[in-house]
């Protein structure tokens, strides 16, 4: 067994499946049809690489689940969750498992895919079910996964720890004449050393760079009295942290003082906006509303959040225009930032989850300016 | 600068882009809408994550290339060699990026979209696209990234060699008394350590979990005289590697010596009927040929090689029913396996490459079975 596979163990894969069928009736969805991603894992505790062979689970309204694998994957599907849950069928190389797919469904349907199924199967799905419409499963699935239960924010609460603790060893580390490379492997390594069966992403933006939001950490040597933003995040059971902080190597020049704290003051009007029944919009305002004040708007273009747990980003959104409301159970990040180019950039980001009265944090990083040897 | 990126400036991106225009032109493609994926890392030089948050290249047959870019990215996407190649677009959160990609193109044309573009993105094209076809963008791009230049097979070779090497090394450290999941660290840790920036998969079956092919390392302890199946590989320049050897602890049992010699004398069939001209099948059909007259045939269940470039699995695939012929430039594994349910299993793979006259080896771990602590 895995550890990951331990972790599988506490969900509850037989309720999540009854709930998706009732969406779907409800819905008048004939069936999903799920390749690998966090979807499937999601629905049956299987976590497969998405190949070019299809791996497909079919969730009808009117009947039993069937998941289709590989035969040469047919062990591994079985020793999942999924084993006692669905029936497995296996297809062979040389074999079309579209056309399996397709026995167990009827033409002229309506089918919802899993949002991250590559363009080679939905489009050989469309030849294979004739006169069938396509819809994207979110419609259905993004209303269960949305709100997590305990032991999903059990698992999001060890990732966000894990972040936390990165973080307090890197500042301990020292930052000056290192590389953003380097940097970054650091962080890879404190991320599967805290509590992280793996580290998902890494971004390391010093001086300049930290201007560029989505920074890909290169060659730069950090020098005295850069700010550098610190985006990372690792995996726990499958659920995802995500924290960064921005931290001073030396004493911060007054600017970079002033911008932190514009940034951090928009962080915390941000969370003090969260609860239950607030449109996600409202959080992005919040801290909108403080960037704009201080004279930053146009320095301040991207979202103030997205929803995490199996995917990094997914609903909900925290983003001008989406009206829904939060929900108990929803986890989410507060992240807005500042960047001036070709000077630097600060971000500021915690991972909160909405309680049945509030909201409250799963990260506890300090989130004044660290200053860094 | 990343190396990632110093790899990227090898390649003849120009170039690449002018034939797949051509090609375009020749098939009736309209454009090609290529979302982050090796398509677009060929393309462009662009290593760009796959989320929500779209980004395009968008490359007609009849105008210049655009690449659509959330625009926190820019920055990031114009640092590659994109930067010199296309103009980049950027759109802002809160704004329909597929509004954006409508205005460049025009309704009721056939489009390609990358193999790998998400079911999301492909559902919001067809969408903003009334009345326009999609097709596989693998119809045009497979011809190009078939035939691998000298640029792309020295990356191909880097990470077979870093591959050999970790093999080298995790037999001399051991492996009795280790758990599964123990070696997989130890093979990451070596493949980054021997020339790949990064280790893309890794599979050690250990005893009866030999049997199941892709099985994943969990927290099985290796006992002696199991025989145990490691297969990995890493990234080099984004090239894959993908390596089998099947170790023996201690003196193997007669039988998994017999079986062994079995699929490398399948392996080596393989590798001599391989060469410029001859079709993909017949490769298959050589190893087959020797595991089925060893009474092995239904032990042998998956076909025998995948091509392999900037993804882990692509064109040509060695597979009976694929009647391609090779082409010099061509890279594919050959990895026979035979699979004994509940007692062991055996798989030996090497990378090879087609040549202007026959067919060279990429790997050069020792294919015997290897005796292990």
């Amino acid at each position: 067994m895995t550890r990951a596979l331990a972790d599988e163990m506490t969900h509850d894969h037989a309720g999540r499946l009854a709930r998706a069928k009732a969406e779907c009736s409800a819905a008048g969805i004939d069936a999903l049809i799920i390749t690998p991603s966090a979807d499937l894992r999601y629905l049956v505790g299987y976590e497969a690489p998405q190949l070019e062979r299809l791996t497909a689970l079919v969730a009808r309204a009117a009947d039993g689940p069937v998941l289709v694998v590989p035969e040469l994957e047919r062990p591994r599907a079985a020793s999942t969750p999924a084993g006692g849950l669905v029936d497995i069928v296996g297809w062979r190389d040389g074999e079309d498992p579209y056309a399996l797919v397709r026995g167990l469904l009827a033409d002229g349907r309506t089918y919802a895919v899993s949002d991250r199924m590559w363009a080679s199967h939905l489009l050989a799905f469309r030849e294979a079910l004739p006169g069938s419409g396509f819809l994207r499963a979110s419609a259905v699935l993004s209303k269960l996964r949305v709100r997590k239960d305990a032991s999903e924010i059990a698992l999001l609460s060890k990732a966000a720890l894990s972040a936390d603790e990165s973080f307090r060893r890197i500042t301990e580390e020292g930052l000056e004449g290192r590389t953003e490379e380097d940097v970054a492997r650091s962080l890879q390594r404190h991320l599967t050393e805290t509590g992280c069966e793996s580290a998902a992403f890494w971004i390391v933006g010093s001086g300049p760079n930290g201007a560029s939001p989505h920074h890909e950490p290169g060659d730069r040597r950090i020098g005295a009295s850069d700010t550098v933003v610190l985006d990372f995040g690792g995996r726990a059971g499958g659920y995802c942290s995500d924290l960064t902080r921005t931290v001073s190597v030396g004493e911060p020049p007054g600017e970079a003082k002033e911008v932190h704290s514009i940034v951090q003051e928009a962080q915390e009007a941000a969370f003090r906006a969260a609860g239950p029944g607030v449109p996600a919009e409202e959080v992005d305002r919040a801290a909108r509303r403080v960037i704009d004040g201080a004279g930053f708007g146009n320095a301040f273009f991207h979202r103030t959040g997205h929803g995490i747990g199996l995917d990094e980003h997914e609903d909900p959104y925290v983003v001008e225009g989406n009206g829904q409301p939060l929900e108990p159970g929803m986890c989410f990040s507060i992240e807005p930032g500042i960047y001036l180019a070709g000077r630097f950039g600060i971000r500021i980001e915690d991972i909160v989850t909405i309680t049945g009265d509030g909201v409250a944090r799963l990260n506890h990083a300090p989130r004044e300016l660290t200053v860094v040897s």
